[in-house]
């Protein structure tokens, strides 16, 4: 098998970036050909990793616009703070350079419009490293939904929970970007990593789309105590107010009729979880439990298992064995070296797929647009007391009738 | 111990009112004097099972009126469908009977100010029988806040996840009230059971209240599939149309900052589950799971956990060594052989405690309008896309500093 070599530039040298960048320097296919971190620091140790790993001395610059001027970049993995990915995706796009952008949400809704302007003018392909997507469980139950196992699907719930209280509270020592945002934010922060499968499976951009959400913020008292606890001679801190609110649940409605309530949680004491369930006519999914509970499968009165209904948790790998994507029943060596179990290498692979031009993005701009609008409406909901907010349609209609779908071993769309 | 005899009228003898009876009967303080039901078979039933347990032949009556009007009755305990409740409750009230009405909600706001007006004109006590307030983790999460274990309760989670599409469908066959109810309404039907646990632990009429809901609501799909599966003779029923969505989600905000989802989950296939979440600045307790969480107890740094959540896991009985109730610690024998695993004949001998006057009935008049009322508001939000509704306050500012608080071993309030 010889493919070409893709040329990839990592823009942001955070914890993330490193993440990205391990699985990349292991991949015979791709050469890291540009770092770059706006601390110059990082972006020297960035430097120094590709060459230690890989033997290349590559392009180096606290500038992102000199990285994606550069003849020897295909590929641009943008993962600074959430507030420059929009920018550089832009940017990049404009230049030609395929843009590979991390997660995260916008406080700011035009720029979901100028991402998808931006894709349009230019059809520079654009792809969003929504990991999650590639989760073993979200793959399996968007075969199961595509199987039809779970009857016509009309709910889903999906979560961050993620105790992040010592992330954003040493945000300074770690030039954390998080910390100014919960000072000076309150919303769902970050929708994407349990929207993003939900999405898919629901066929938003594809025949459907979320027209209206409601949400509401909890009291903020997560961090506060968490700093009073642990950090007490952090004068600054210790008085710092925190306008993120601990619980944020917000409630979308879709045209198709769905709902769908997003959950974030990340100041308060936790275990993690997505909380991703799937819900339809025929059966369901649902992570905390662990289990599918599919109708056709009952061979006893309901009543038996209500009595107790742990005896159905944690069946889910038997289903697995039916429904799992191939990609996790088969894991490649790649995968298991990769980050968060399998899922980072999985979006990664995905990513180039497009980027060689074998598959239209399997997450695309208008999905981008879409899943990272939901901060900027859940904040405006919530500034305005939960309420409803209409969802733009970044589509312009097209949603109705998509003829470029993802396709191959990396598709999501049905 | 000699304890004069209550004497109980029994009005509603569908399958609820047969479920309340029967460890009624076996109580030694109790006689059922009276019971009736707008079907003459149910009640010529109920007598003959009063005459066959106990000996005594009770008073039986199709006219509840009739029944509260007699003065062989000290308490009445309402099982009715669930829109002649709150009617027959301040009836009793007026006519001097303790009401001992069984839960619901309503979809009348109107009624809710009548309830508690006929209370506070009257003072007959009033107990509304929400067993769930009794549920074991219940009682032991209500221990745990009060101990301070969950540090500031900032969020709560509450559903009635019930697969009831065979008892609504066949609600023609069974006679089921809750068959109109799906054709005509869209709303959180059954808040109660979910809401009234929470809504003893944060204080809500005791310092506290609920101030604002949204709720949206799902399409409905469930039964009509259902019927389609298994009752494809029934011509007027496969083209009856449900009003009432599949999942209904309703988030609430409460005066001290804090939210509370609650999930109506009834017509999809699916187990059993109240989803009931406690989470403050120390940590949580969750139904799905069976897990309490906290941070005190945590060994390890977190990232060890998240990696496999599951190991925490089922480990609540734990918890239950130090915060269990006594009255759970202890279970008697009427409480192992009554209904729903103990807490039906928990809520009766609590509501028969304040029969005696032996406490303030451990959830009243105040209660039971603020948690029903939101089948009305929800109705009312849904309608109007989600809109936000404010919450009455039906204790007209005593809720600040009630004095009026439950005690003895059913105590519910701090």
């Amino acid at each position: 098998m010889c493919k070409k070599t893709v040329k990839v530039a990592m823009i942001g040298m955070g914890e993330r970036g490193k993440q990205l960048m391990e699985p990349l320097l292991k991949m015979e296919d791709v050469t890291v050909t540009a770092v770059c971190d706006a601390y110059e620091d990082r972006t020297v140790a960035a430097a120094q990793t590709v060459e230690k790993e890989n033997g290349n001395v590559p392009f180096a610059s606290c500038d992102y616009k000199e990285v994606l001027a550069r003849a020897d970049v295909d590929v641009a993995v943008i993962s600074t703070s959430w507030e420059y990915h929009i920018a550089i995706a832009i940017e990049a796009m404009h230049r030609g350079v395929f843009a590979a952008m991390e997660v995260g949400g916008t406080y700011n809704l035009q720029e979901c419009f100028d991402l998808v302007e931006a894709y349009e003018q230019t059809k520079t392909p654009f792809f969003f490293l929504e990991n999650c997507c590639y989760g073993r469980r979200e793959l399996m139950c968007l075969n199961m939904a595509r199987a039809g196992a779970f009857g016509e699907i009309v709910h889903c719930d999906g979560a961050y929970k993620h105790d992040l209280r010592k992330e954003v509270s040493f945000g300074k020592e770690n030039r954390h970007y998080r910390l100014p945002h919960y000072i000076h934010h309150n919303c769902e922060n970050y929708p994407t990593h349990e929207l993003g499968p939900i999405a898919k499976i629901l066929g938003i951009n594809r025949g459907n789309r979320m027209v209206r959400l409601v949400s509401m913020a909890s009291k903020s008292r997560g961090l506060a105590q968490y700093i009073r606890d642990t950090k007490p001679e952090d004068s600054e801190l210790l008085h710092t107010e925190f306008k993120q609110g601990d619980i944020v649940t917000t409630v979308i409605t879709c045209e198709n009729g769905e709902t769908v309530t997003l959950t974030l949680d990340t100041t308060l004491p936790r275990i993690y979880s997505r909380n991703f369930t799937v819900h339809g006519t025929k059966g369901m999914y649902q992570e905390d439990g662990d289990y599918v509970f599919l109708e056709k499968d009952l061979t006893v009165d309901i009543a038996e298992i209500d009595v107790d209904p742990q005896k159905i948790w944690k069946n889910a790998d038997k289903y697995g064995e039916e429904y799992d994507n191939d990609l996790w029943k088969h894991k490649s060596e790649g995968m298991i070296a990769g980050g968060h179990g399998g899922m980072d290498y999985l979006v990664l692979r995905a990513m180039l797929s497009a980027a060689r031009g074998e598959s239209y993005p399997a997450i695309d701009a208008y999905d981008a647009a879409a899943w990272m609008c939901i901060t900027a409406l859940s904040e405006q909901s919530i500034a305005n007391g939960s309420a409803p907010v209409e969802i733009p349609d970044f589509t312009n209609g097209k949603y109705k009738n998509r003829t470029e779908k993802s396709s191959g071993k990396y598709a999501l769309d049905f």
